[in-house]
């Protein structure tokens, strides 16, 4: 860092830059968050509203801002990547406030262009292949730093907010196997596995024979691994396979955060796969981030984290159940319980940040940590929300008649 | 009715008659259910496959036989309530293995095209009040034979399969109460009310203000009677009016058994006018027969029993909500709970049949009980789905975290 000028208020001398006013112009279309900004070229001092910020934003250089109001979706995460945007102040309270302020204007119709522009990379058979790669193939060591015990990179189910990180994974897993009445006597199979710990807590935990498929070889990798230490060799199939070659039947279907990275044109194939799976009378669980409305992942995070990626609302979920008369029994939004999950990840994520610098690069350290504050904000604001949907064929009467039998001790 | 031939298997002389083809034609469309029919101009009868029969359908005259092949859908009930079907056997049992036939061949286009010509008549604001009228002002006296003492017309919420009826609609009621978490500092909107029973409910049991609108006469003056016997009266108003003329701000929007007589095309309506009524900060749930993927109620149904009906699907359902950015939190599918609660309706009808032939004709008495035994079979073999949609505005943060709430005891 350099060092910087004081600042010295942008209305201090009676009139404001022009930097300034585009500066001012670009916060009044996002509701005016309660943040100051200080420009290091020349030390001036721009407060959104008046009254205390909750942090303060140092832009590097001229550069930077005229970026941040060219684009400032893809900009501001790409500055803050390079270092070339300085935060004072907590980045969750930063996040929460720039996505409470950005519901004050919804402009829809530039929001549906800008989503058609950045249409997400599709999800053909190799285009999933490399969308997947890009983001699971950064290596198990480093998602091994933050991700806890259970490897799971997927929404926790926390039964008290204290819970720990680890027991509230394993939490989320009983809970998805407690919806589905899995015994002993079932065969599942999962699509989208990650490093495998669903399927083999299904398997050690419950009894059951599991085929789980995913298309990231280090992941594929790990868990085959795993399930030898285990001795569960035996009872789990790991598959490096696309969800879309599952064959055979089943008495249940589950997936566990794959839905993200399936793309709306495949829901339809989706649900066929898992009616054909199932049949008439299996169950099945989808558990998926989502969204209030239909609308694109957030772009930078599209961008630079997850491409291909995007959240469906529960109406474009549908159109996986619908056209394959699938029974939905159930739908929970845990979008709180991803907030508490991000959190655990961020805190984790500092404390091993010198070795991810190790690892990678600052810029990587930077990326990160913006896609996990975010992130957290998303799911707090209402941004986002987080699906389990429960389902079975039609013919299915067979799950109980309330759902105390998911809460019984 | 009169004394019919003896009947004679419809190949006992080696060829049928052509009476018996076309019927068989009818049949195999429907997955040749296990069914036996008795033409009573002939005595012929024919077996739909071999192996015993669920019922025998008796054909009065050849009219009716001509009339299924043309229609089946709306003669078959046309004709049965005419008593020119008569059923030998268990009512529900035919309808069930009708409906479960009926999916083993589904023809999507020729049914897209009936669901267009039977398009379900407009609700706009006087047609609503015609379709509702049609239905529900057949009498207060009339329902009161064999709703219960909750006077509910809707699903029921039954803890155990054995619950009474009284039971699990004050059950139903509380199942409600909880999920939206009321208190007595909160104030309610109720859209549809039916006759009072859970506005009254909310108010008595819960200690909340209750605004309850419904266009029926007759339903508004029973509800007003009771909140004045039950000295509620103070804290419920019931309104005579449409739902779209709900204004003001409220902590809690709620909705029984209304949606179905909405149509799709005021859904966004709908959503505005519950999100003006609990802003950002609200909770709300909308209680529904529903469908696996759209489609519309049976045309014998909607002509007969409830003329401007219509079952959503979920994906259908989410065009309330999406537009106004609601948050749904919870979907729950009640379908085999509407199932026992028509079988005690059905039960109370039977022992009241007397009393309703007095009230109306035979016609209207084999009608309902069509209607009744028909609904049965619909819920139970997921021809029908019945959605309870928890949301709130997307701001809301306030709900527990996970939902046991809703089963603590």
């Amino acid at each position: 860092m350099n060092a910087a000028p004081e600042p010295v208020d942008s209305r201090a001398n009676g009139r404001e830059s022009l930097e300034a006013k585009l500066l001012r112009r670009l916060l009044a279309s996002i509701g005016e968050p309660p943040l100051d900004f200080v420009f290091g070229w020349t030390g001036e001092r721009v407060e959104a509203r008046p009254g205390p910020a909750v942090a303060t934003v140092r832009l590097a250089d001229r550069a930077t801002l005229v970026g941040l109001i060219a684009d400032p979706q893809v900009r501001f995460g790409d500055a803050y990547s390079e270092g070339r945007i300085e935060i004072d102040g907590d980045l969750i309270e930063l996040m929460n406030v720039v996505y409470r302020g950005a519901f004050v204007r919804e402009e829809p119709i530039p929001q549906r262009i800008a989503g058609w522009v950045r249409r997400p990379r599709r999800n053909t058979l190799d285009g999933s292949r490399d969308n997947i790669h890009h983001h699971y193939d950064l290596g198990n060591d480093f998602y091994a730093l933050w991700l806890g015990e259970t490897m799971a990179y997927t929404c926790a189910y926390f039964p008290r907010a204290d819970a720990g990180l680890d027991e509230a994974q394993v939490a989320k897993m009983d809970h998805v196997c407690r919806k589905l009445r899995l015994s002993a006597n079932d065969s599942v199979v999962e699509a989208g596995c990650g490093w495998g710990g669903l399927a083999l807590h299904i398997a050690g935990r419950y009894g059951a024979k599991v085929r789980a498929f995913n298309i990231s070889k280090e992941q594929i990798a790990f868990a085959r691994r795993r399930a030898r230490e285990l001795g569960l060799d035996g009872r789990v199939e790991f598959v490096e396979d696309d969800y879309r070659n599952i064959r055979g039947r089943y008495d249940v279907f589950v997936s566990v955060g794959m839905l993200e990275h399936v793309g709306v044109e495949n829901y339809a194939t989706l649900g066929r796969i898992a009616r054909e799976s199932i049949g008439a009378s299996g169950r099945g669980l989808i558990h998926s981030i989502g969204r209030n409305r239909p609308g694109s992942l957030h772009p930078w995070i599209e961008k630079r984290i997850f491409p291909g990626a995007y959240p469906p609302s529960i109406g474009q979920m549908m159109q996986i159940f619908e056209p394959s008369d699938l029974s939905v029994l159930d739908v929970e939004n845990l979008r709180l319980h991803y907030a508490l999950t991000l959190r655990h990840w961020l805190r984790r994520y500092e404390a091993s940040v010198d070795r991810v610098r190790e690892m990678f690069d600052e810029r990587l350290v930077r990326t990160w940590r913006l896609y996990l504050a975010g992130s957290v904000a998303a799911f707090e604001t209402g941004v986002l929300q987080l699906f389990q949907v429960l389902f079975t064929g039609r013919e299915n009467n067979e799950l109980p008649l309330t759902r105390e039998y998911v809460y019984a001790r």
